[in-house]
């Protein structure tokens, strides 16, 4: 059955590293959206899918699309991706790792002689680094891009349509980015990004969920005054209230199972050494698999946010920034993700994901499910990322067991 | 005896909203070191003062300096004074009460026949605004100027030398600023800019001593995570260790009488809603008149700090910016401002004062001691800044007090 599955993952990974050439900075790994380094990665990445006999484009939302086509082939197809757009200073396998890793799963299906076509996207954008906004590339494939994003702008003043043609692409041609109805499902290979999988000695998981979160701003206002000639009794001091919210949180969250809170944020007004502190703007950023309880706990900060306010005599107010549900991968796709796990001698190791990815987008319109490759340290969005090397091997077993198993229930 | 001292009182207030206009920002008080409207201020008081008959020079430093000397007068002379600069956007008494108050101070003088010389001192600089070091003005009349300090740039790049040059004074006399030893001593009148008095309705307060004062920098270093894959149990929240320390430093200083403890400025690093803060620098403004209890205090806040650390397994680091002494003010001149204000028919009150002060600077060279006035709502700093004509009224009264004892004692 050719080569073996250690040379195919010292390949994944000698791959990664030459993706993690193309950077927009010397020395560092920065590869933002519709970027001049995304087109090397764009031309690298289609001559290994033209040699392994697929037919690629570049969709009007600057995702890279591979198609592999069986002979005579009548199934739906299978789609596997990840993202090729990197943060500032990102390590070398966020994103990337999985779509080299999907481009050995076409070899996989072609020495099975699967009877399944399979599309291979590279997404253009997961980050939301250059726009602010996250996923515009699995948004288009989904379907559910909104024209309107095509007026933002970056930081250089550039329009998100003038960055698109800049690309060589049509914006007004996104709407054929949306993926058809001939999919039996969507699968992405990633890193955890956390420490899960290490603190259990394991090297892959399948995702049954991906968080739901909740990110807000809590607003304290008391007043300005000396600090030398303001007693204490007599202070209105918001960033003592906020001290007093930001233990609360982390409280809560210790104290409920599997949720995550994080204060990540803070603006103080007037920020001065001698001056109490009138303004204190706090982030929340709170995330839970279920929603009943992400939704509870946030109200209870909300509201113990308030007693601590009114004790002090201060006020508070609650903004919300975002609010989104937490997204099931589909039942049925991670079962059979779960089931290769076991075929392939591996843990039948499931977990949530605590951050977003392009599976939720994805799973709006199709059934969705991912693979989790451990991530050493918990480290991510850091030049430190890595990926032990056995980890990817673990990954092609069971993408070999995926694939049987998908052939004799679709066939 | 002349118009009464409602009159005066009414007098100096109209004065200081007079005063007020002289601003270098149209419908704001700001009044900066040397700047034009400085110029405004010390044309209209030298005028006031040559009217009453006094001798006036603007020194090196840019002090306003009148001198009223009584025909074959044999004393030392009283120095009285406060500053004439502000901080942006204040209020109109802050500082320049105190000097206009000096003035009646020499009509009271007048009319009462004292052989003792009077000096009246404008400082030039005592918010630090400017330069970012306060006391300049009277730092020079004590001696205590340091020449290094002439290097200092403003915003705008132009040096304390070049700025007290196009004064139109010269740098390189500022040690001829110094005071001579002809001295009785100081006696500074200044509003209290806190709530002391106000709330034990009284008008006016004898300062017995100026808080001693440490500030410093509390840094607690941890690390920078993602917010949705980071367990709680994993995280090294540099924020959640801060914010416990915050809580620790308002409920020592509830528990310590007289202690006030302030933290105003936070810096977070990377201070994004959806990563673990990696690095949080936290400043401690800690002030009492007993120089051991704030030691004892601040000693043990950073004990605190750093037991909080080791339990989270991050790192601290303490760093102190300033740390000054408590300076009691001279013990017979505030007995006797006690003694004046008890003949005035007035409450012996006596008080700390939470702030620095000109008179804390000229303390190290002269026997020195202050007349708080009440400040309405504690207000300070701010275009909201009062004072109340009775008060001032108050102040008058006690002033021809202490002259009349003053001349009695060295007479």
């Amino acid at each position: 059955m050719g080569e073996g599955m250690r040379d195919r993952a010292l390949r994944v990974m000698e791959e990664c590293a030459c993706i993690a050439e193309m950077s927009e900075e010397p020395g560092r790994i920065t590869r933002l959206y519709l970027t001049p380094p995304m087109h090397s990665v764009h031309e690298y990445l289609r001559d290994r899918m033209e040699m392994l006999g697929m037919r690629v484009r570049v969709d009007a939302a600057g995702n890279l699309r591979g198609l592999w086509e069986p002979r005579g082939y009548r199934q739906q197809r299978l789609v596997i991706g990840s993202h090729l757009d990197t943060v500032p200073n990102a390590g070398a396998y966020d994103g990337v790792l999985g779509v080299v890793i999907a481009l050995e799963w076409i070899v996989l299906a072609q020495e099975m002689s699967l009877s399944i076509p399979i599309e291979v996207i590279g997404f253009s954008e997961e980050e939301g680094v250059r726009y602010g906004v996250p996923f515009l590339g699995s948004t288009a494939v989904a379907g559910c891009f909104d024209r309107r994003l095509l007026d933002l702008r970056d930081r250089d003043g550039k329009s998100l349509e003038q960055a698109i043609r800049d690309f060589g692409l049509d914006p007004g041609a996104i709407d054929q980015a949306k993926i058809d109805n001939d999919v039996i499902g969507f699968v992405e290979v990633h890193i955890e990004q956390g420490p899960e999988l290490e603190e259990g000695d394991l090297g892959v998981a399948a995702v049954t969920d991906i968080v739901g979160q909740t990110r807000g701003t809590l607003t304290f206002t008391g007043h300005a005054n000396h600090a030398g000639t303001t007693p204490m009794h007599h202070r209105r001091d918001a960033l003592a209230a906020a001290a007093e919210w930001i233990s609360i949180v982390e409280d809560i969250a210790l104290r409920t199972e599997a949720l995550v809170a994080t204060v990540g944020r803070v603006f103080i007004q007037p920020n001065a050494v001698n001056v109490i502190p009138s303004v204190v703007e706090v982030s929340l950023d709170c995330r839970h698999a279920d929603d009943s309880i992400r939704s509870l706990a946030v109200g209870e900060l909300i509201t113990r946010g308030r007693d601590i306010a009114s004790r002090r005599g201060i006020a508070t107010d609650w903004s919300v920034l975002a609010n989104h549900p937490a997204v099931p991968m589909d039942r049925q796709l991670t079962a059979l993700m779960v089931d290769a796990m076991s075929a392939a001698g591996l843990a039948a190791k499931t977990m949530t994901s605590g951050a977003g990815h392009d599976a939720m987008v994805m799973a709006r319109r199709v059934p969705a499910t991912m693979l989790f490759l451990r991530s050493p340290g918990g480290i991510s969005h850091d030049p430190c990322e890595s990926v032990l090397v056995e980890d990817i091997e673990a990954s092609l077993h069971v993408a070999r067991k995926f694939l049987e198993r998908l052939a004799s229930s679709v066939g």
